[in-house]
Parts: C-alpha cells; structure tokens; sequence
C-alpha cells in the first residue's frame, strides 16, 4: 500500500500565471543574459521524525535557509553557490545533524559527511568522515571549485572526494578555519549520545547467553530511531536555468568511527545535472535517511534520471516505489528509511511570445518513506519562504509506504 | 577515432564446443544443484602503461591471480570468495599498485581504497584511505559478510563503507592484522615517490612568477603518468552463476592524503548483479585508471548496465565511447585514461535437453583507452590461465582512443 497525502493542495501554490505553459529545452536562448537575477530553493531539514514540539524549529531553519539562498541569487550568484549558502544556515542550526549538533559517534566524536553538485559544469565536491570543520558543506564547495580550475602541479588531477584527517588539513591549507569539535557538540546531541550508549550496552547485555546470529536478524520497536536521521540538503535553480544541489550529514547516531555515508557518496546524496541535448529537463535532486539504503540504491541519480519522463509526480512515485521500497538491492530490509527532494526545469514556451520575457518553469516534489520530513521553498519572487512537514498518511508504516507533495513555479526576467 | 585491436583472435579462444549455444535466462534451473563444482574468472593487473621489461612480472600476478581464484571454485566457494581470492594475490604482489607496492601519496604514506560486490546478494562493501592493512579488500569483504549477517545491536545498521583510521580500527576489531606501512612499501615505490616529489617541486618552482590559472589548464607531456595506474581487479563467476566483482588500489601517486579514488566509490569500482526479472543476463565490471574520470562517469555501473544489449562487444564499445571518452561529465578533460573488464553470462539451452547436464555461456571482455592493459582468464576447467597485455593500436592518441578485446567461454557441468 503506498499512502499518498494530498498533493494538488500545495501544487500550483507558487504558479503566479494563469497561462498555459508549455516546457521547451532550456537549452533555447542559452546565449541571451538575463538583465533579473533570481531563481528558486527548495531546502529540507531531513526525513525522519519531527514532533510537534520539534516542528517550529524546523520550519525556521528552512525559512532562513530559502532567505539565504534567494539572498545569493538576488545578488548575482549562481545556482552552486546559493546552494552552498542555503546549506551553511541549515548546516549551522543545533537542531539539524549537520555540522553543528551532529550525531556523535560510537567514539562520542563527530564526523560529518557533505557534498555538492553543479548541475552546469557537472563537476562534484565531496567530503566524509571530517571532524573539526564547522561546515562540511564549504569544503565540499572548495573541491568543487578547485577541480574546475584544472590540473595541479606536475599534471596531478585535483581530488573531487577526501575524507578523514587528509579532508581535514586540506580545508585548512585552503583557508577554511577549523572548528573545535566540542563547540559542534550540543546539550542535545551530548545528551543523545549518552541515551543510545545506554540502550547498546541495555541491548548487549540483554543479547549475552543468546544466539548471535538469530538476534542480529530480530527488529526490535525502536530500531534506527527515525528521529535522528536529519540530514539537510537544498536543490537551487538560478535564472540563467541553471541548478545545483547539496546535502550534508552527521550520519546514524553510533556510527562505526570512519562510517562514510550517502551524503558524501556519488550519486547518492545529491544530484544535478543541467539540460542537455539528450535530456530536456534540467534536474536536481538532494536525498536524506537511512545512509546505507540510499547508497545501495543511488537514490539521487535514479531519481534525476526518473524526472526526464513526462508526469514528474508519476516518475517520482514510481521510482520511489520501484526504485527505493521494493528495491532488489534493499530485498533484505523490512523498512527501507529515506526521502527526497526534487526540482526539474524547463524553458517555457510564452503563449505571446516576446523578445524581452523569458520564463523557467519550475516543478518542486518531495517524497519520504519516513514518519515525517520538514521542507521549505522560496522563490526571489516571493517576500517569504513556506515551509512545511509533511507527515505519512495515519495509520501508514514508515520504510514501506510514502507521501508524496509538491508544486509549480513560473520564474520570469527580462533578457537584454 | 578509435582505435581497436583484433577482437575475433581472442574470441572463442575458451570455447570448448562447436555447438551453437542460445543464451536463456540464468533464473532457468536456478533449484537444480550442480554435482561438480567450477567457474570462470578475469583479472586485471590495471590500465595504464606495461613496458616489454614489466609485461612479465604483470602476467605473472594475473596467472597466479587466476589459479587461486580456481582453487577456491574448486573447492566449492562462491563467486565472490573467489573473487577476494584473486584480489589477494594481485594486492600482494609488489609490482601492482594495490596493497603490497601501492603508490605513496603527498605525504609519502600508503592509503589505499578496495571495495567487493556480490551479484547474488547484491550487498557491497568498500574501505576508503585505509593504512596498515596489507589486503584492502580482505577488509571491504569482512564488511560486506557483517552486513549480510543483519543490524547490530540496539537497531544500528551496519557500515558499508569506512575510510581511513575508523576503517583500520574495525578490521583490527574483526580479526584481520595490521600490517606496518614501512613493510608495504617496496624499493620501487619509494624510489618512485622520490622521482616525483623532485618532479613536482621542479613544476612548481618553473611556475613560480607565472600566471597560476594559466599554468593548472596547460597539459604537459608526461601528465598523469599513466604508469602508475596499475588499480587491479577481478571478475568471477561461479558455477551455479552466481557473479561477483572486486577492486583494489593504491591511488594516484603523489594523491592528497585522504583522496579516495573509484575503488572505493559505490558504482564506480566494481559491479555485479545476478540475473533477474528484468536482466536476463548476470555481469560483473572491475575498473581501473584514473579515479576521477572513473567516479564522474560511474563507469563500471554503466558497462553493467550497457551489458543487458543483446551483443556484448558492441554494448562496450558504446558504453567506452559514448559514456566515457565523450561523457558529458568530463568535457572539460582533454585525456580519459581508464579501462574495465566485464563478464556477463546466461545459462544455455542444450540442443539436445538433457536432464543431467547443464551450461552457462561466459562472454567476457577487457577495453581501455589507456597505453595498455594486462589481464588473465581461466575457467575451473582449464589447467592453467591464459595472460595478455592488450594495447591500443599504434599511432593512436592514449585518453582519446580505446582497444577492446574478449572471448567466450562455456561451462558445464553434471546435475543430480
């Protein structure tokens, strides 16, 4: 059973045109320059599970996550480099596991793992298991944008992933200031990290005298603790049409010390890929939840490659359902935990058509197997970012069904 | 251009009957338990540069490779111990630039990336900047056999990939020794990072006063020093057509400490998937080059991938032209320096059905755009392993060009 919440009631929320649209390539009037600057973000704070106590927090890290991002690209900037700012607000919040009020480690340290993607260039920056860096995001840019200048020295190709201490002293050496790691720990992730070393050592002790093998197999109630899965991750469009995408991860509360997550893994984090000659949509995509499910099922890239089919609800739904749940590659897991957030892109065709008006249509979805997943959206058009948390239909099961929302933008500049 | 070697000279060379052989799904039979044991594997000593003095020692490791992995089929192992198995031998010979021998990086350390997948399973398991371990891939292997057992205490899920210092630390805690980097460095590799540390301080003094942009774009002669490639990796398949691929690697010399290369990266590395519903036939793809290029493409699930065409070599020689030489992600690269070996195969149909005996039709093949490349072959029913060193055609250009090369190999054996 897939529990579906309502989607038509926030689709077309942001359709600030009554007119038909029709989606061309956005590879049409590459060459004109826009004279607006702006764009669309949409950010979310993770899939997993936010109470109502919890939920306001939330909801403001989004807002203020979709006011930096419009902020960039207000100013000129590219969709890569909104992102980038949309993920240092989210990155900064204690209440995200990210950077910041990470999960602690089965170590009590923290270890983040973040990276980016530039839908334009499709160059990509990665880092995973990094301590000591208050936002994991900036470093995964720095990569990024050091592999666009070319060869190093000697005819050394530029790495696009480090991780651990290597990712650490590269930062620095690059002129990103370290970060102490016991001013990234929180009351709340401290308090957290003692609450789980409880229930383990409970759990082990409990396991002593039984058979191993047959209690590795059992699920127990309050397995994977859904509400600490809070990746964040922002999907940025700019007004030239191009986009970006960016996730960053704490990882799993009690994670092996050198875990590396899907937030640092290709493809499956994060995803972005600019319109081209084969594909007519231009697509981003940023994932959150259960790591290990989301790598073993590239869940960024089959969803960037599902939205070039027509109905991008449909497409979302199905890979979702095909791709994620009933996954051959998770046929061993009872609940499979993760969501997304998606944006696609075409150039519209104007019913009148101008010289001087060019409009992006933008179709925003999220979709989530967990409890509950808070997101936020924000045009430069807008005064305001909304934000939202969607939540599986009552009665539904987290990891076998999911909810699926979203709606439609219409971006519009006038070209010189 | 591109340029391509003698493709017939090797085919059929493993043929072992003159029957016409229809390939049927894998899924066929799939209860029936075959009496005798066996199977097929290929292995690669990496693509890079083999000159006529190391061609050898280069076939001498595939031999080797190849025999260790039969034994173990012959003993009745899986595909993917076997496939560990053959990793092994090639991490421990010093000429390879995995385990044993690996390239040094800045820091003249030895980190190293190895990751394994099983096609039956469809679980994987990866290490990333990994120190003091002198088979990565035993490690990445112990990985993917803890995931397979279920979730660990208190719900937690398992790791599938660990870097650096986290990595060592549970391969300790799981059995496997450590190994001290001085012993895992060889005479060569050290006098190789000598040579390129005095290279690099050359570059960069030369470039002093120069306009740095300029200076990362140009491209210089002996860029990338496609001799120390040699990333090795296995493919395997047993005889009740279980498939199963492994890689491992030492990295760029001279890498950042802390680079993790497509060894290590889900869906770039390696790949095997058995048969199912929707591919009718099991592949399995091990890669090698330069890590970058391999990871941006994602090549060794797209060979995977590419491999469900109904003719082989020409799936391969799309998937190296069109997904790899001229990918969209690496426009910007003037050489794309890599190769792959690929196995895919479907049971038979026995012109005459028979109920006691059955086949699998082995198609397997090796392509690079690299100087060279060295792989070995066997079937369980061979008594010793065939070694080549493909090269591309003279006169054409390494990094723009590809050679692709195979055969075909039919395995029987006795049902009850």
């Amino acid at each position: 059973m897939i529990g579906l919440s309502s989607y038509a009631g926030v689709m077309e929320s942001l359709m600030n045109s009554a007119e038909e649209q029709q989606p061309s390539s956005l590879l049409a009037n590459k060459n004109q320059k826009p004279k607006c600057v702006g764009g669309f973000v949409l950010v979310h704070a993770g899939a997993g599970y936010h109470s109502e106590s919890k939920a306001k927090e939330y909801k403001h890290v989004c807002k203020r996550a979709c006011q930096r991002a419009v902020d960039r690209l207000k100013a000129g900037a590219l969709a890569v480099e909104a992102v980038a700012a949309a993920l240092v607000e989210l990155e900064d919040s204690p209440f995200t596991n990210a950077g910041m009020g990470s999960n602690l480690n089965l170590s009590g340290e923290i270890e983040c793992d973040a990276s980016i993607m530039d839908g334009k260039s499709l160059h990509y920056g990665a880092v995973g298991a990094i301590s000591g860096m208050k936002n994991p995001v900036l470093v995964a840019n720095r990569l990024l944008s050091e592999a666009q200048k070319g060869k190093l020295s000697a005819g050394r190709i530029p790495p696009c992933f480090l991780v651990g201490r290597g990712a650490h002293d590269w930062a620095v050496g690059h002129g990103i200031p370290p970060c102490p790691s016991e001013k990234m720990a929180t009351k709340f992730s401290l308090s957290a990290y003692k609450r789980n070393k409880r229930k383990m050592e409970l759990a082990e002790k409990m396991d002593t005298g039984h058979n191993q093998a047959k209690k590795r197999r059992q699920s127990s109630e309050n397995e994977n603790g859904s509400g600490c899965l809070d990746t964040v991750g922002a999907v940025v469009v700019d007004l030239q049409g191009n986009v970006a995408a960016a996730v960053s991860s704490g990882g799993l509360a009690m994670k092996h010390p050198g875990r590396v997550g899907q937030a640092a893994h290709y493809g499956c984090g994060c995803w972005a890929e600019n319109a081209c000659n084969m594909n007519p949509y231009s697509t981003a995509v940023s994932t959150s939840g259960c790591g290990e499910h989301l790598i073993r099922t590239m869940l960024a890239r089959e969803c960037s490659a599902a939205m070039q089919s027509e109905d991008a609800h449909q497409a979302l739904l199905d890979a979702m359902q095909n791709k994620f749940i009933s996954s051959p590659f998770l046929a061993s897991e009872d609940r499979v935990l993760g969501g997304v957030i998606v944006l696609r892109c075409c150039r519209c065709v104007e019913p009148q058509p101008s010289q001087n008006i060019q409009g992006i249509l933008v179709e925003f979805l999220w979709s989530h197997t967990t409890e509950s997943m808070c997101v936020g959206y924000m045009s430069a058009q807008d005064s305001k970012a909304k934000t939202h948390i969607s939540r599986l239909p009552p009665g539904t099961v987290p990891g076998q069904c999911l909810a699926i929302e979203g709606g439609v933008c219409r971006l519009t500049s006038a070209v010189e």
